[in-house]
């Protein structure tokens, strides 16, 4: 049955040149979801990741357990970020706080034609990519819930969606994604798009992080939809002075996600959690730093900040 | 020695009347160490408090160690509430949680001369003991570093002096605390006493129970002096609407306290460590309140009340 499905979907994109390789950097969850759809459709895909994980999977290929399918996938992994030369498109999956160190890494590495997409959270990745790489860089939003699970052990709960900026090689990318499952859509407004998906990660991430709560948790407490309206409102402010259209309602975005994904913990609760760095400087502290240069204030943004540090053991 | 000092301390305040019974309402380590003081120097005290302190404290009287004196000092000591029905004076030294309903419980029991000082951390305490009872209420402002640090066991760190608003009693109240060793000040602006007090506890108190740590931990965290400087904007823009005029600097008092109790943590921190109920709405959740009152935001106060009650198990 998983067999047929792969099959199926080679079949599906047939017309689609499958010689284009995919670079995973970064390969944690979400970099071996979209690198592991591209792999089991038929793509040449290399993932850069950690010792354990490019271990596995080399050993047994990428485990991606997911609703619909469970099945070994067969793709290439390295350790080592030489691997990157191959690369006709790099999904660039790392931390924010690892962007600028890791571009320098790859920018002598990387073929001039090459496209970077920054599968990444918070807005200004592709533009530090952009200060470091001469290739083209588009910004990428990604909708996914995902999680390692284990050595090698892809964990997919929900969702599976880009949306991408407008870029040469869009259509290609969209084709084949396409053949590989995954649903891309060019969008000529993707910053606006990023900062909806940063407003969320503002109103969750830092609290998830300092109560050690899970989204649905959160709201149940007296006073937190108030707070985290007004972190919306902070963020319209600072993103209309930065002349940014934040697409949809953003207000009600924000109440969904304590509904859709009630047992999520924010990326920044399980970093501090693990005593890992987080990406706070690049949620609320992106808001806060963008409302210093116009002059508005973000207080509760500051504080969710402040708070977040005065937690994390890194 | 000891004794020496005890008996130094009652000749010393000779011409004072010692026959004014003073209750304490609430015998944790602020009651114990003011009603110890002024039993220690001969005034009849009764301390109403919990079965273990009390039956410690009725076995081996209370144990005050100070920098100057560790001694086991004789004091009455009860669980009923009834004892209050002996004082001239209360020293009414609950929970803000608690005043209310404590309230109600003295108010049959109580001489309709005796005096009431709550001795209470926030500054509404007053006024909801006066809703309830006909005696006179004195706002009075603690400044003592204590602990109770086992059984009818007091620990005193530093300071213990009180400053108290105008009252019929002022003069034989101060005149009582003198010949203890007390040193009080009675001030006409006891409610600014008050909110400076409140304000170093807006900025200390919730900070030090979300991230657990102690004062001067806080402070050395990037933006935490920061959002200490906007927590006490908030709390002088509502005091000022509320008429109230903070004696000092308020933003001076709160840098130091960083300083001399590097090592203290909240009032709050303790109760949340131990998940019991803690004083955040009279704290924090006051200024937001009296804000709401005047049309003022206090938007950092606001946050810090939300996570305190994210944080909290109770």
């Amino acid at each position: 049955m998983a067999h047929t499905v792969a099959e199926a979907l080679r079949q599906e994109g047939s017309g689609v040149d499958r010689s284009r390789r995919y670079v995973v950097v970064g390969a944690g969850a979400v970099g071996c979801y979209f690198g592991g759809m591209l792999a089991r459709a038929g793509f040449p895909v290399t993932l850069i990741g950690r010792e354990s994980h490019v271990s596995a999977i080399r050993h047994h290929g990428l485990r991606m357990e997911t609703r619909a399918f469970d099945e070994q996938v067969k793709v290439d992994a390295s350790t080592a970020i030489d691997a990157v030369a191959d690369a006709d498109v790099v999904l660039f999956c790392v931390k924010s706080t690892d962007s600028e160190a890791t571009a320098r890494m790859i920018a002598p590495l990387l073929r001039p034609g090459a496209t970077v997409l920054s599968l990444q959270n918070g807005v200004e990745n592709a533009e530090i990519l952009r200060c470091v790489l001469t290739q083209e860089v588009v910004p990428t939003v990604v909708y996914v819930a995902t999680e390692m699970a284990g050595p090698g052990h892809l964990r997919h709960h929900g969702r599976g969606e880009l949306v991408i900026g407008e870029a040469a090689a869009g259509a290609v990318i969209v084709a084949d994604f396409a053949a590989a499952g995954v649903p891309v859509q060019v969008d000529a407004n993707v910053m606006g798009a990023l900062w909806a998906k940063l407003i969320v990660n503002c109103a969750y991430n830092a609290m998830s992080a300092i109560a050690q709560k899970p989204y649905g948790e959160l709201v149940k407490v007296d006073g937190i939809h108030e707070l985290m309206r007004i972190v919306v409102d902070e963020c319209m402010s600072i993103a209309r002075a930065d002349g940014i259209t934040v697409p949809g309602d953003p207000y009600e975005a924000v109440r969904r996600i304590a509904q859709t994904m009630a047992g999520q913990y924010s990326s920044t609760a399980q970093d501090v959690a693990r005593g890992k760095p987080n990406e706070i400087d690049y949620l609320n502290g992106y808001v806060v730093r963008r409302g210093r240069v116009h002059g508005i204030g973000a207080p509760v943004n500051q504080t969710l900040l402040g708070l977040v540090k005065l937690v994390q053991k890194a």
